[in-house]
């Protein structure tokens, strides 16, 4: 197998996406915008988008440079030639390229949104069309850019350790993005929820309230911007993760070459089959968007598990049985079987947060006797999802390992390869994503520029279809989130055995292993806190923003007066800016603390214990607040008492509760872990070396 | 040191104890048990109580038998003589010892409860002398009873894993007790309040509400008998762990024979320090109830380390050098490490739940702008508050293991005996405890038998010290029960490497291992979300009754007829038992399972797993529910609006999410982590030979 040949493949897959994601763009752009209201309102969205964007971007400059600096000092220690000022490059790379897909995503969603709304005039099937256009940019500029920079750092420098510094880059900027686009997003939305329809007795998306700007601009921020650099971060890693392995026991002996490149190749044919997938994606005249969705994510599953098949089976042919260029059957066994249970997952969680079933009816149901008895049930449930999520996970791993093994592969490398699989349908997958916060802007537009009925209508039976598709790719998100920073734990165990000569045991009986876990257990916690009191924080702060703005000026609240829209804008963006510092403090800095004093040993036991409860957490919030947010929509399509009955009132306050929970607390975890192994993996050859304890 | 004089110095120390609480109660019933009013009040709650143990005791009877003729089966495949019957035997003496305790304790309490409010009219003292004698009655029995029946198990068969049957059976009574209790009275509680405070207004307390005798029941069933029989499940384990160490150990000739016996030493001083420690805590005239009952935790502490040493110090002087009979100074500082920290962990718990400080004040500041906010700020601050209580638990596994090894003793047994230290103090910290639920009841008693106000007002006064001493115990039992699990765990990896033959390595970069960890983490979620459910059903149910009394019978509310107490009290009491079924299953079968199927690395990272989000989740739960309690109680101290204002309806709410939280789930998952690893170790012997894969 040519080792240059294939990575051209990843060159020019990579390329081929970014190129179709640029077509689609332009595309969208040609959809009609709407009458000057409708154009306006969108306007003050996307003028939001960009100021916060701008500033977050400002900010993460600044942090690069730092950081770029830093590694390149620390990483001169390191005996290869020019080490550090390539991780310090590819570093900055990564957090570029990642930048770039968000930018690019949230740059078409705000233009989508309002033509979406347009379209919804002619019918759901047009809207849903636009939307989910727009969706696909992010989605395959995402790959696209991921898969290129990759190939192109690898196929210059030969070295798997350069691309880990692109992940991260990649992963930093995901955690900000992520993170403060979560908070921002829920403090414009709890406190406009607050004031405006508890307080005042406003609709939503109502233009009299002060916040209703910050709001639609949060959900681009975060669901779009910060949900795509979430997905990109882990996809990196997995890659990278499986990479570090393949090279690692290539370096042993115990693979061919070939495994270290081969994640880079089943990328590629996942952005085959998402070209293939994308277009499939269309909903007939009263058709359901919702099954559309489903259905394009499994028809490009079904078209990726026959490519990669046809592959190896090509590649193995033309290798004549030579084990030096042959692929080893494990590896695809390992690939589908985390592309499958990725899938599972993602449509299990669908079972607590869709009101078709139990979980979500019963805490509606309960509503009526008591808010607490809503949070209460909807935390059960919540934390009941956490099982089969973590049951798929553990079928993934056990599966993937003895399948390899018994292919006379090391086991861990399927774990690698079986996360990379779970992720190659992430094209496809972040589309979907992408689609929620596009139609639910579009709804948003619509009301505000006073569109007829039935076309807000259409406009929200597109966003029930994007609030489904949310909650199965944060399933499908965390899941995958999982299995990556399992792989990168083994790809750290790897390096230090590698650079300290001698085999790291992570045994729970060791006392700093053991310290270390229960250490990594505690900051999962303390990061959502942290996240969630910024969001209380901040929402406490625009709750006094809008009640001093509609007391100053009667006007607004009677429709003469605009508000002043600006000002939770700025109160939104400043807010989660500034409350990035601790969050990205624990990512960073308490790995290296917990490495560099307590030894390797406690930094494994670390990670191992940030990843349970990392995982615990993200997918009990995630879930939760899904279950609380479909619960309220449940009671309000009329049942239960239906709007303004008790049993409401108290859906409302689980809702509010579930928003920093999905949108800002649960969803970050993900990265979270994923940042913290990419620094310990980064920094093995180091740690190895120094320490104080162990 | 001959063995026998030490075990007789258990026996002795056991036995004293009992017979100081036996006449402590005979002292507590002659206080005079006031009007005849006061008297049928508490009657009810008398009777309410009785029913309910009954009806739970019957039912532990049938599973001890069921369980008891298994363990005989089962372990009479090992290679011991009677070994099945001594062990089925063991278990039967252990719950009838927790029972024994936890029943005494109740029946204190219950005559406790009216007599303290009597004494209430004469002074906050002389109401603080009764309701705390009554508190160490439990204390008292508790340690005797334990260190009674251990010593005179193992004077008998010399083997410890005979007092791991004890343990077991010790710990399953307590798991039911708790879980049990929890659910009766939080069921009981949330009912109460929701329709009689929130739907007809009328207070807490009030005899027109159906529902009260089984709330006052409740806080005995759960609070006494349940937190009681927890913390005395905790305390054998934590011996029985610490002796299987030493005679594993001794048995490889790492230690001398004595460190097998130490255990029950310990717990011998703490009795002695009990016994000099209680008569101290009392309050003068208008002295606070809290301040003396933390001022005497501290000196018995202080009496406890002073004793400690004195004790090395003779034995270390009479052996004259001879390790075989001297003791190893490292191992009385694990034993005073263990204690401090658990000290320590108490009183940061009291930080996060005590209203002097920012928690507490800052949730009932935010109440006043949503219900929501008051949740997720007290959230957030819950999930902060593992933070201390991990980091006191690391530097208690990392000094005794370190300290130990510098000493010449292997570091896990420091872990051991450090776990024991740490709960060398229950006789006083469940005294303390226990005094809560009396003070509440006395409150009641007070108010419903129409007592002056400035009596309910001293009850009062005592009920608040109650609160902060519930907080702080809880504090204190997590992390002793985490310490506790940290020592049987290794237990349970040497009784492994001893049947197997081969070392346990429970490395994490084993996927099987991996695997079990995941898998172990659900538990605790899965647990806490079965309990959660059982008390929003039951409630759902009590609910309805309590509006179909108030609707059947007018005369109800207008204090004319009596309501049916006994209905209210049958619908807790059935519903907390059926809802056991799927914990026991939970705690008992899962680990069976993982460890027959997976093997005995995937039940070692299992219980690994448990303990990780067992914890975690025990201290967010116990913690958060603290503080949403006393942020209410804050806002009714007339802050922020006081009673009746928004900010304390969103209070309201916290407290009603709370109560589950910190009295049902939360405090049951250390018995719950107890249990499982008591299974594992007690089937140590069988799945060492017998397993699938590993």
């Amino acid at each position: 197998m040519n080792t240059h040949i294939w990575l051209y493949a990843g060159l020019i897959g990579g390329a081929l996406s970014i190129l179709a994601a640029l077509v689609t763009y332009k595309n969208v752009l040609k959809y009609d915008a709407g009458s000057a209201r409708a154009q306006e309102i969108a306007g003050w969205i996307r003028a939001g988008a960009s100021t916060y964007l701008k500033l977050l971007y400002k900010t993460l400059i600044a942090l690069a440079i730092i950081l770029g600096i830093i590694l390149a000092i620390v990483f001169s220690g390191v005996e290869k030639q020019n080490h550090g000022l390539l991780t310090a490059g590819a570093f900055a790379f990564g957090a570029l390229c990642s930048a770039l897909a968000g930018w690019l995503g949230m740059k078409v969603a705000v233009e989508a949104n309002v033509r979406t709304a347009v379209a919804c005039k002619e019918g759901v099937a047009e809207g849903f069309t636009v939307a989910f256009k727009a969706g696909s940019v992010m989605g395959l500029a995402m790959v696209g850019v991921a898969v290129f920079g990759m190939s192109l750092l690898y196929l210059i420098w030969k070295d798997v350790e350069i691309i880990l510094g692109f992940s991260f880059g990649a992963s930093l900027l995901a955690l900000l993005a992520k993170a403060g686009g979560g908070i921002y997003t829920k403090t414009a939305d709890i406190a406009a929820d607050l004031v405006g329809k508890v307080e005042v007795g406003i609709p939503e998306d109502d233009p009299r309230n002060p916040a209703v700007i910050a709001d639609n601009v949060g959900d681009n921020v975060g669901d779009v911007a910060g949900m795509g650099a979430d997905i990109f971060d882990s996809y990196v890693a997995a890659v990278v993760a499986a990479m570090l392995l393949g090279s690692s026991f290539y370096a042993q002996g115990l693979t061919g070459f070939q495994y270290v490149i081969l994640p880079l190749l089943i990328c590629v044919i996942g952005i085959v089959s998402t070209f293939i997938g994308l277009p499939l994606v269309r909903v007939g005249k009263d058709g359901k968007p919702g099954r559309a969705l489903n259905l394009g994510t499994v028809i490009t599953c079904i078209v990726f598990i026959v490519l990669a098949t046809i592959f190896f089976a090509i590649v193995n042919a033309a290798a004549g049985g030579d084990p030096a260029k042959s692929l080893n059957w494990g590896a695809l066994i390992s690939t589908i079987t985390g592309l499958l249970i990725g899938v599972v997952i993602g449509f299990t969680t669908d079972y607590f947060t869709n009101d078709d079933y139990k979980p979500v009816r019963r805490t509606a149901k309960i509503s009526g006797s008591g808010t607490g008895l809503t949070i209460i049930t909807g935390f059960s449930y919540g934390l009941i999802s956490i099982a089969p999520a973590i049951l798929g996970i553990v079928a993934a791993t056990i599966t993937s390992y003895f399948v390899s093994q018994a292919f006379g592969m090391p086991g861990i490398y399927g774990i690698g390869v079986a996360a990379v699989g779970m992720l190659s349908l992430t094209g496809i997958i972040v589309s979907n994503d992408a689609y929620g916060p596009i139609v639910d802007n579009a709804k948003g537009i619509a009301e505000m520029s006073g569109m007829p009925h039935d076309v807000v209508e259409r406009a929200d039976t597109l966003d029930s279809a994007g609030n489904t598709a949310k909650a199965i790719t944060k399933g499908f998100s965390i899941s995958a989130a999982a299995l990556t920073v399992l792989a990168m734990f083994a790809a750290y165990c790897e390096s230090i055995t590698q650079y300290s000569g001698k085999d790291l045991q992570l045994d729970l009986m060791d006392p700093l292993v053991l310290s270390g876990v229960l250490l990594g257990c505690i900051i999962p916690a303390l990061f959502s806190a942290e996240l969630m009191l910024a969001v209380t924080k901040n929402a406490f702060t625009m709750i006094e923003e809008i009640r001093r703005q509609f007391k100053a000026e009667p006007g607004i609240l009677k429709g003469t007066v605009l508000p002043d829209y600006t000002q939770c804008v700025a109160i939104a963006s400043s807010g989660a800016l500034k409350s990035l510092i601790g969050p990205a403090f624990l990512a960073i800095v308490c790995p290296l603390l917990v490495g560099f004093i307590l030894g390797p040993g406690a930094l494994g036991g670390f990670l191992g214990g940030s990843i349970f409860t990392g995982v615990v957490f993200a997918l009990l919030m995630s879930n939760a607040g899904g279950l609380w947010d479909n619960g309220k929509k449940y009671i309000e399509a009329g049942n239960f008492g239906g709007s303004g009955s008790e049993a409401h009132k108290a859906a409302v306050v689980g809702d509010t509760v579930g928003d920093p929970f999905k949108d800002t607390a649960g969803p970050s975890l993900n990265t979270l872990i994923t940042v913290m192994s990419l620094v310990a993996s980064l920094f093995a050859p180091l740690i190895a070396r120094y320490h104080i304890f162990g």
